[in-house]
């Protein structure tokens, strides 16, 4: 062990001496870098780390493989199934200081980034040039986040996922080399899809130094509209006939009444307390009419009431971000509460039954938990506010956890959508990939023959 | 040597007493199976086998691996890198028998293919139910064939590529293993990405036996049209208009007036002899309506001629048609020629430059070279139609698509957007991907470890 504590001793010093204030091992940051939003008890690095630049990840990592110390990437924090938890110690590599956009190329609607960029932030900087980045997981996260889980959120029904906007990346591999993935092309058939490989691999093959994404122009016209329904089943029966219908709505999420009442608590909003569809319509002028129109029908004849329209761009800021803070607002509805979120997806056809079996579930559940998704993907999440102090309750909650993953699983769906692996659904990997994960711990040992990066995690 | 001889010989032997007739060494049948439809010279493999379900393929490659022999998987033989030459002979793993639509779930927009499933056979058994595949290369070619060289085709521009439209697949891996990768969820998070691993690696990592698809809606309306422009340059001008504007075409493919006067003679069109755009949109009515206006506009401020609508059905096969055996087309131009075919892609913004100086190359070119392409997506094409028994014409070809590709790649873009690697463009993916070559054999390496699945191809 004290061979082991020199080994460390010496790695700390190499990294304060090339990186002085920005390497640090003071306890309170630490701790801070020890667990996303989750309910997982924290897990401190024994450093964190800030590298401005892709020469200076590739030090960092080059040290650590040295030293052979987990490597575990940062980037705000807000992950879901304790991604970023130093499960081994090591070396947390905090890319905050990384949040340059790099460049933006309106002509070919994309732009490259580095990965401490937040989502806000590059929209708010595109916003004058007439484009937007519709990835939108209701964090506010970063873009290198959002490629190690392979986010989604609202848009994904009309824009895709982090799967289809990534072009490119520059990625730090654990030995320290830096390689570039993809390109700017739309396409390419040129060798394997390493992008789309480390796109959702969660730190866990390499550290993301540059991202390149796919953009696109502010539409023509927009409009956003809620409406409620008496049951969770005629709203999502709304939902199906929608997809169905191939209209290509921006937006379609679902609230049931118990995320309805917490958004209104937390946002100051006056919903009525109903299950409630979410909607956006992006398009020409005569396009959204048309759509909003078309969804109107489906709705009115699945019991739907009236359209309330956010006509102002406020107020449709303010309708998306109580969609977005849904998760807060359930956390607020208990004092000291910490949340287990679900986060399944299923073939359409089976989202009305996966969901009104849920709800079955929940009715007996004796904790809150609010139910809503991205339902034109078939993607619904369950939070449960839990008392971490009750261990009951964390019980509770992954038992009826585990029957809707269980459920995704055999109607031919996933058991996290957008959400990831990292420690909280090994075993629903596991189950759900089967032989795969043979394959994908064969191509993690050859990317990482040490096992340095995000030990601990996916497998 | 004679060690070698009657190892073989045993394999020979297993395989014939396995699968009796539908394992044949005949002369005729591996010659056939030797080579794509590309220029490359044929590479027979010592025999071909014709499984009929993922369990034969499995004992297949089993077999091989035994054996240490190379399997190389065989669709329709269309593929124009030579992907399909058996470099270092083994066994070809006819995949024509194994051609099965397994299930289409028409709620869900999605369906489960064997991997000889023809193109056109899947869009002829959909029409009924309203639904299409809209992944569109041109030849006919088969699914399984598209997703080993991540195939896209005239409507990419709007719906995508393999890349974007496989859901999930079956695969034999190189030990005789079934894994499945994906599911039939829109969306997942778990996991690395294998499904996109096996998507464009070109029969290297595996043998795919079922293919999970999204499908889309039929549109309710469809409008096709052709458009000529005194100058390459200034249809190309209008195509980067169009996608920068956002509207959603479904097709935007170039032919310059070489192309058009080889389709106009193949497919006994009237085209004008002028560089022409071939549009396709797709809709409800008032939205076909909105976006042909919307083109045609920003056509005629580039010097575009009205549109000729084909209005039929019929009159629109044929439009596309012949857009499709262009490739053909190109061919009988001079009797008894081969193909040389490029097929880079670039950033839009680019697509000017780069074809502006393509054509002032081709200007000076000996053979006949039509310049085409699926210009929305920044791909574009030379067929070189050289005389196989001219060795300079080859040379030449090469030199001038050598330049090509390495413009492509300084603009940002790739050697191919839609072809793939094979034996053709091996050093191009070595310039174009760097370190990552290095990544991509290290996976090989892990999942193909005795080097068996399809040898010699894009490394």
């Amino acid at each position: 062990m004290n061979h082991e504590t020199s080994r460390f001793a010496a790695l700390i010093s190499a990294l304060q001496s090339r990186f002085g204030d920005r390497a640090s091992t003071a306890r309170p940051l630490r701790e801070q870098h020890g667990k996303g939003e989750s309910w997982h008890p924290i897990d401190a690095p024994d450093a964190v780390v800030f590298p401005q630049s892709t020469e200076e990840v590739a030090q960092i990592v080059a040290l650590c493989a040295e030293h052979r110390t987990p490597i575990i990437p940062f980037g705000a924090g807000t992950s879901l199934e304790g991604q970023v938890n130093a499960v081994a110690g090591g070396i947390c590599v905090d890319l905050s200081q990384m949040n340059k956009i790099v460049a933006v190329h309106v002509d070919d609607l994309d732009c490259t980034v580095q990965p401490g960029v937040m989502r806000k932030q590059l929209n708010a900087y595109l916003r004058d040039q007439g484009l937007f980045f519709p990835i939108d997981p209701g964090a506010e996260c970063t873009i290198g986040g959002m490629v190690a889980t392979r986010a989604s959120g609202t848009n994904a029904v009309r824009y895709g996922t982090m799967r289809e906007n990534v072009l490119g990346l520059t990625v730090v591999l654990p030995s320290g080399e830096v390689v570039k993935t993809g390109g700017r092309a739309r396409k390419s058939a040129a060798g394997y899809d390493l992008t789309r490989l480390i796109v959702g691999s969660e730190g866990t093959l390499g550290i993301v130094t540059e991202i390149t994404l796919r953009l696109f122009g502010i539409s023509e016209a927009t409009a956003a509209a809620t409406v409620g329904f008496e049951t969770v089943e005629s709203a999502v029966d709304t939902v199906i006939a929608v997809i169905q219908s191939g209209i290509s709505v921006a937006r379609i999420e679902l609230m049931d009444e118990v995320s309805v009442d917490a958004v209104n608590k937390f946002a100051k909003l006056n919903l009525p307390l109903k299950p409630t569809l979410f909607l956006e319509f992006h398009g020409s002028a005569s396009g959204v009419k048309e759509q909003a129109e078309a969804v109107g029908e489906i709705a009115s004849s699945n019991g739907g009431a009236e359209f309330v329209w956010a006509d102002k761009t406020e107020d449709r800021t303010k309708l998306w971000e109580a969609r977005h803070n849904a998760y807060y607002a359930g956390l607020a509805l208990r004092p000291n509460a910490k949340g287990l979120v679900t986060d399944v997806c299923v073939p359409i056809s089976a989202l009305a039954r996966c969901i009104a079996e849920t709800k079955a579930d929940l009715k007996a559940c004796s904790m809150p938990a609010p139910l809503l998704g991205h339902v034109g993907d078939g993607n619904f999440h369950v939070c449960f506010i839990i008392d971490p102090g009750e261990p009951a309750e964390l019980h509770e909650a992954e038992r009826l956890h585990d029957r809707m993953v269980a459920r995704a699983q055999a109607a031919g769906g996933t058991c996290t959508g957008e959400h990831g692996i990292g420690l909280g659904k090994k075993s629903h990997l596991a189950s759900e990939a089967g032989a795969g994960v043979a394959v994908m711990k064969a191509i993690k040992a050859a990317i990482d023959p040490l096992g340095i990066m995000n030990p601990g995690k996916m497998f």
